[in-house]
């Protein structure tokens, strides 16, 4: 899906506050930026065709051999790629989930089914798509249970993307865990550990075999020099980058209940610092564009989620003054409106 | 293809002169780190999925329509992302070639045929591919005889790599010319033409109707937004970052003629600023392992080019002082050898 996604701020010249996609924005990249430009002449030759020097750290940092895992140009070049290698598989997708799962599965010919519920997976899955914690429902699947699944359902591949799992205060998947089963492949985003969408960073693990299979379809240079040394800086330097998860997660706690007190509102249960909401009268994206006018706000309309309607909308928390703006003002739009 | 490509720079940390891939280092990109750096908050934040302000800035330099475009990660995700929308077509190649065509073809299950001479193009050919200016042999096809073909053959679809047009004095293939043909497609590279190989920057250039083929199999954000950055600083700043390709030129003679005047080195002939070489005696990975060690010079072994031989390597000339060194250390491994 090119169109439709959050963060369309390229769109929105004046905003002011960004609560669209689900980036924690309060991270100050300085040293980063510092490194970069000090590192700016590897723009003058070719990076390694693949980030051997970065799965090493990457490796070493998650306490798994760096055969074990392949770095992509951000999370989405990880789901096309995972898509590409498991064609002509039945495939699952729990949803309302990113729609670049069945976007992917659609370019490469598979039509994947949607399950509304972990309860639905079928006996015959060939391949089952998780996002957990879940985008945009917040949702995060209780570890144990996933687990058991995984040992139970041994012809069935387990797709789950952590691309939020440092947003959230529930157990997620291990890494050094699931590289020892045959059937799981876990996507993990630096783009969202570390605010910097504009880089393009995630990467894969998975046990040897299964990156082996990835690594047939695997384009050469996907990710580029600067994305590769911001990468490196970025695993080497992680105390420069902390935020407050607690802090976020009861601002987010803080919003919810506000919206849900107004009675026009109902919201999703979220595990991390972003949520679903819907609209019970009005449309998501008239609500987007009052904000984004008036206020210079700019949220996500969720609308074109599979098994969502024009109500639904998404909010990334961010500073609390911010928050507070944002509460306001769709207030006033639902008393306008 | 992963390994086995040239400026594998990353692996000879002690190179002095990068003779290895086709990409003149001369270039002084000083004002481009310095708009790169100034532009550095960029990566906070989601670059557009498809970089439609480059599109107007590329379209309006090459006289076409912004929809007549489509800029890519690199070179690279343009050919694996036309062998992907021209799937299952009966697919030919012209040899030796960059083998990333043919390996594109064989992800997306295509067995491309390989031919060595325009002549052999058969008329059942649904999908040809050409590099033009060719890699490794630096070839120009006449442009008149390659217009005449693709008017001729209206069920062959022409898939025509144009990354070196900027160093060759011979005419190729006009892009505002092309658009209008139904059955081509011109790729096009900014890693090339600005030598910034570390930010990946291609495009393709094509008629409405196969933008619109690819563009459904196209993922979001696969250009970074440094990339989109430098892009678009580089279109509008393009004087300051001319070369002397005469004197290029003059200097790839120079050095075919002293290496061909040993008579121990066959040499191909060539349009542009690299060439092919094959020792009569001897291999070209010792000679560029020896090169390497003795002298911090890299070369490009070209053994792995489909129809060479181990004799085979590659050469793109960079300064005269450089080019002096390189020629005198091949014919002291010569003579030693």
């Amino acid at each position: 899906m090119i169109e439709g996604h959050g963060d369309d701020l390229h769109k929105y010249p004046h905003i002011q506050v960004n609560f669209s996609s689900n980036v924690c924005h309060i991270l100050d990249h300085t040293p980063l930026i510092e490194h970069l430009y000090a590192s700016m002449s590897k723009i003058r030759s070719y990076a390694e065709p693949i980030p051997y020097s970065l799965h090493e750290l990457l490796a070493a940092n998650k306490q798994i051999h760096s055969e074990e895992i392949l770095v992509t140009n951000g999370a989405v070049e990880s789901i096309y790629l995972i898509a590409q290698a498991f064609q002509h598989k039945y495939t699952y997708i729990l949803q309302p989930t990113f729609a670049e799962y069945a976007d992917a599965c659609r370019v490469n010919n598979i039509i994947p089914r949607s399950i509304f519920s972990l309860d639905d997976l079928p006996r015959d899955a060939e391949v089952f798509w998780l996002c957990n914690p879940n985008n945009p429902t917040g949702e995060v699947q209780d570890a144990e249970r996933l687990y058991r699944l995984i040992q139970e359902r041994k012809q069935t591949l387990f797709i789950i993307d952590q691309s939020y799992e440092y947003f959230t205060l529930k157990e997620t998947l291990t890494t050094d865990h699931c590289v020892k089963f045959p059937n799981v492949i876990l996507i993990h985003s630096m783009t969202k550990r570390f605010a910097i969408p504009g880089l393009r960073l995630g990467y894969i693990t998975a046990n040897k075999n299964l990156i082996k299979q990835l690594l047939y379809f695997k384009t050469p240079w996907s990710v580029n020099a600067l994305a590769i040394e911001a990468g490196k800086y970025l695993i080497t330097h992680q105390e420069k980058f902390v935020y407050d998860l607690s802090h976020y997660l009861s601002e987010r706690e803080r919003v919810c209940k506000e919206l849900a007190d107004t009675r026009l509102i109902d919201i999703w249960e979220s595990d991390t610092h972003y949520f679903l909401g819907r609209l019970r009268i009005g449309k998501a994206y008239a609500l987007k564009e009052y904000l984004a006018t008036e206020y210079g706000l700019l949220i996500r309309d969720a609308s074109n989620f599979e098994g969502l309607d024009a109500g639904a909308f998404r909010i990334a928390v961010q500073e609390s003054s911010d928050n507070t703006l944002l509460v306001n003002a769709i207030k006033k739009w639902i008393t306008i409106g």
